[in-house]
């Protein structure tokens, strides 16, 4: 059951893990992040020099957050389909809790930012 | 702090839902899907006709798991990482239980298996 993108946006903003999804020389990777939304963007941090900050500087990527109850049968999961950037200071929020905070492996200077060229959503249920 | 193929193999059978990552004509998406490991396999249903079945016939793709707790900064995530295939009837575990059972959306006939070509983990500490 397909969620409206307002119910997709609803869900990315009550949540702050999701999984970064792109691909490398290898093919295509998930690695999870904490995040804040800005508008309908995602913004995450990471280190210019590590997988993610080499392959996000101008890529094709996603962002998956999910909430599956296996033994219920029930959840739901929103993806949001773009391109990547670094962004650049002075296109990020302004307030500090605005900003993502990137606590796996210590600091982080680079923020990337998911532009969504869609966001789609779905609600899964008992088969 | 990595994690060895072992304790990522752990992990991996000790959960039943995760992340299938691959890539479709507008680039990389994950999907969560129940699953059961096959030794160092990854088993999980779909159907022929849905986005995972036309895409996994012969691809490149990637299993995620991960259990992140942001508010205490801790967790874990695993990749398996290799080539998918639609798995034949007489190559899979004879059990029932040992068998991935597909609760979203109803009956899936098909069984697609993930060869990994690398199984790699890590664990989140803060920074």
């Amino acid at each position: 059951m397909g969620l409206s993108e307002r119910e997709c946006l609803d869900l990315l903003a009550s949540r702050s893990v999701g999984r970064v999804v792109f691909a490398d020389e290898n093919g295509p990777l998930a690695v999870p992040v904490n995040y804040v939304m800005d508008g309908e963007a995602v913004l995450f941090r990471t280190a210019a020099h590590n997988t993610l900050g080499r392959h996000l500087r101008d890529a094709v990527a996603a962002f998956e957050i999910d909430d599956v109850d296996d033994y219920n049968e029930t959840g739901w999961s929103v993806l949001v389909r773009g391109r990547t950037t670094y962004a650049e200071s002075d296109e990020l929020p302004t307030a500090e809790d605005a900003l993502p905070y990137a606590w796996p492996e210590g600091t982080r200077a680079l923020v990337v930012r998911l532009s969504p060229q869609s966001i789609s959503g779905r609600r899964l249920l008992p088969g």
